[in-house]
């Protein structure tokens, strides 16, 4: 029998070419799953659902299979695997967009394989929001569903959007996401806008500057864990989420304390991705390692 | 015998006309030290440093008393006090400043009052780092000394900057006074080079992002208090100031506890700030509404 899975997570896997002022780095692994899937393995039995084309290397299904992540849900399509190069300015704020080359991600419809339709713990990464909802209705045993959208859906899909939002637990946005998608500017107002799309928690983040998780009345602020040497940023809210939702499928909980304790997990796993490119700086993460320093980071928030 | 001084802050007093997209309100008192001072005083017997003209209206003096604030230390000058009008943007992030007049602060030197020179607890608010010096040779009590500059400075007259910076314990500035100061883009970087030149602790602040406080090996985080109705953010930098040391400056003592329970303070009491123009917000602020918030504030950041 199969290992049941915890968690799955939709979205893009895809093959970056990275360029920052320091290094440039060619055919990484990449793409919102590997960055989230690598993360949430850390705690719990994961399933990637996404496509990729014939040329996919296999060394890339063994580093995911080596971190313990299920690839039942990857389809293999006749094509070029989603492709992605990007450049960065000197302190890895902007970034610019080389090329993108669909390939079989422009057909991909995410079919769910058996063995994840019983997860409790569902991520909808950022794919179009129609396919959000048709794999969401494949999922009958979602307990917890967390949602990522982009300004491009916001934008070009916004009633499609509001369906699949109106049906999760979570939306997990940027804070120029959520004031696009709410037409509010103060962060309080533009959760309250969403809290009544249907999310009761609404995660708001803002890169450096950490997040903030709006609950119903409540809100936690979890700072960004300062990193010493930023190598490539890239995936780093795809590991904040896939980390957030790894740790909540590990406690198959979602109550205030463990959501707490599962934000700043993810600040600290980000914290680790961006160290290294692609899920590089995953495949040598210890648990250890993650729990000296969330109790690190958990220090520099106490009073 | 005239009553105890804990804490006095230099600075400038002024006038303001502020323009936001809601509201004009002309002839506000403004300038650091009013924010300061106010802040400050809900905590500690502040003493205020700065120069006014003859046309400074005797109802501002009469309204920093009501506060506690002491005034031995302000100036009075023939001629124009400081002038200052600025404009907002709809976001209340960017402004533009419409016109400075300087008035009788062009020529400002502050003198200690002789009952403020054992006070223990001193501000340096942002003037000409070279008049920062000239008072601080004055304090012969002084046991903690903070410092808040500003790009004009850092950019016209580093070296007398260095100076004083060497002879603080603390340094306030916003990051990207901390950038251009270190030539530094990464946080932990430019706090490291910023010991280096002498004070033990550095105060980053990031406006609605929160501040972090470099002490030494030790990092604290603490973000803004998430504002429901941001009026005016016109002297919340000074007014964080001034309330952390306020608060130090009553409770006696600078350790690790105390600081980051100032920190805390600051936020709240610069939050409450921003919901008003100039000083109107501290004149009705109570301790326990701050002692409200700053329990609100530290259930958002804990684990």
């Amino acid at each position: 029998m199969k290992r049941k899975i915890d968690l799955w997570i939709v979205g893009s896997v895809g093959i970056d070419d990275i360029k920052t002022t320091k290094t440039s780095r060619k055919n990484l692994l990449g793409g919102s799953v590997p960055y989230a899937v690598a993360a949430a393995s850390l705690y719990a039995k994961t399933g990637a659902v996404a496509v990729v084309g014939s040329d996919f290397p296999k060394a890339f299904d063994r580093r995911l299979n080596r971190l313990g992540v299920n690839l039942d849900g990857i389809q293999r399509a006749e094509g070029k695997t989603f492709r992605w190069a990007c450049e960065y300015d000197a302190n890895m704020i902007e970034r610019t967009t080389l090329s993108t080359e669909l390939g079989v991600f422009a057909d991909f419809k995410p079919e769910l394989p058996d063995n994840y339709r019983n997860a409790p713990f569902v991520m909808l990464g950022n794919i179009q929001p129609e396919l959000q909802s048709y794999v969401l209705d494949q999922a009958s045993g979602a307990k917890f569903v967390a949602l990522d959208t982009m300004n491009l859906w916001i934008e070009t899909a916004l009633p499609a959007l509001k369906k699949v939002m109106s049906r999760v637990d979570l939306l997990s946005v940027n804070d120029g996401e959520a004031r696009l998608l709410t037409g509010k500017w103060n962060l309080l107002d533009c959760a309250k806008a969403i809290h009544k799309f249907g999310p009761k928690h609404v995660l708001i983040k803002k890169g450096e500057h950490g997040a903030l998780l709006f609950s119903q009345d409540e809100i936690f602020i979890v700072p960004a864990f300062p990193v010493k040497k930023l190598v490539d940023p890239t995936g780093a809210g795809d590991s904040y989420a896939g980390a957030m939702m790894g740790y909540l499928a590990k406690q198959g909980r979602v109550d205030r304390k463990t959501l707490r304790h599962a934000l700043v997990n993810a600040a600290v796993v980000a914290s680790f991705g961006v160290e290294g490119f692609s899920i590089e700086c995953f495949e040598k993460l210890t648990a250890a390692a993650v729990k000296s320093r969330a109790k690190e980071l958990t220090g520099m928030m106490t009073v």
